[in-house]
């Protein structure tokens, strides 16, 4: 693993234990899929950041910046780059600073991918709802981090995540699709879950794709599910609990079309 | 400020950019008010903590390990005590690793006391919701920080917060109590909000106080509205938007027997 701190655009040694990242979560991520040295979907990672920034009042470094600081750790082979944007240095307490931001850039292997579908666990632990921190990819995480506990718990790939109403939102850390009757639809994230790179990617490429709230019936009579993130991009779900989805046309068909979108995904 | 980190129950230099506190908010916190070198509620903070660690599966340091930290950087005089435990250090990835817990205590200044009551916004930001985390003080507070830029945008002391329907839940960083034909009451917090030490202490003292969804009409015409924490203990409240609440004896004397409870409060 090797790792970047910047301290607004100036790189520095180490973290200050009073980051508001640290202490209250105040901050936004991104992972990045990257292939050959180069990030093929860096302008849909920056737009997502951006529209975060914007919404919790962070001063992103410039885009140039920060697109240097990535290059310098990549290296050619296929890697994942994680980016971590906090409000940076303050006082205690919870009203803003005017300090930089602290960014942190770090490089991981690619997750490993099974050859078969994924198995997947309904989790007891609900979404967070807000509809003011909704869709973006900011770090107050804890309830992924508790459904996918669980997920570990019970020897599941990847688990589930309902809202306080009992609505399908998201799994741990993927969006999901569903189909039905030939027709795919994902739920909305209008109070809660991320709006992922690979949901909108999918819902750009299927032009009769419905964002419909998705009770946990409805997942467990579809045609099949799929889980999609920017890292894995499509993951095809065999097992919910007792329910078994057979391999479905649909689910390869999608899976064909996504890769094309990203030549990073043609690489596993 | 004085700063000391622990890996487990052993002194490191620096924090990892690996750390789960930053990465997702994996983590706890307490802020203590210290007196003479002493924190008279260790007792108290040390027991929301623990329920705290045993609801996100986190291993504590050892009470008095984390005692014996605390003291080192205690001197003799009224301080701040922040105390941060989060789940340690993991790869990338919501899945909890099986590390030891950091600890970051920093002593900070005691926030200074208006001689007025307080000013209060009506904070846009709804409080995060979720029944698995409601309670205990973790480190998933960008509604907070967003509740309070917003007081802060608007020239205000502290802000109320609500919750998707609309109840009147918490302020920014205080639990809220209202009087209403002479009794006491305060919001539930079971799907979200914080179990105040503060908010316990006056239930204990209050026999007849009681524990009610509220609204913000309600708020609004109470003849008292008091905020609490740990580390302001009582706070009148004298404005909230255009409503203006008199000096109540009411809450002079919640105050005084709030006083009398903890000896760190009579120092102002």
């Amino acid at each position: 693993m090797k790792t970047l701190i910047l301290q607004g655009e100036t790189p520095i040694a180490m973290l200050s234990a009073m980051d508001r990242g640290l202490n209250y979560g105040d901050g936004l991520f991104e992972t990045l899929l990257a292939v050959n040295g180069t990030i093929p979907w860096w302008k849909e990672h920056w737009q997502r950041l951006s529209l975060g920034a914007e919404r919790l009042g962070i001063v992103l470094p410039a885009e140039d910046i920060l697109a240097n600081a990535a290059h310098k750790l990549l290296v050619q082979q296929r890697q994942v780059l994680k980016i971590v944007v906090t409000r940076g240095v303050s006082g205690r307490g919870y009203t803003p600073g005017d300090g930089p931001a602290t960014t942190v850039l770090s490089t991981h292997p690619v997750p490993g991918r099974s050859a078969r579908g994924l198995h997947l666990h309904w989790c007891n632990t609900p979404v967070s709802e807000n509809t003011a921190l909704a869709g973006i990819k900011h770090l107050n995480r804890l309830d992924n981090v508790l459904a996918r506990a669980e997920c570990q718990k019970h020897g599941k790939d990847e688990g589930l995540m309902c809202d306080s109403q009992g609505r399908v939102v998201c799994a741990t850390a993927a969006n999901i699709f569903i189909c039905q009757s030939g027709v795919w639809s994902t739920p909305p994230i209008e109070s809660s879950g991320i709006a992922g790179i690979a949901r909108a990617r999918l819902l750009g490429i299927l032009s009769d794709a419905r964002i419909d709230p998705l009770r946990r019936t409805q997942v467990e009579s579809a045609q099949a599910v799929v889980l999609c993130n920017a890292v894995r991009g499509i993951m095809a779900v065999e097992r919910i609990g007792e329910h078994r989805f057979p391999v479905h046309p649909e689910a390869a068909e999608l899976e064909r079309q996504f890769k094309a979108l990203n030549p990073a995904f043609n690489d596993d």
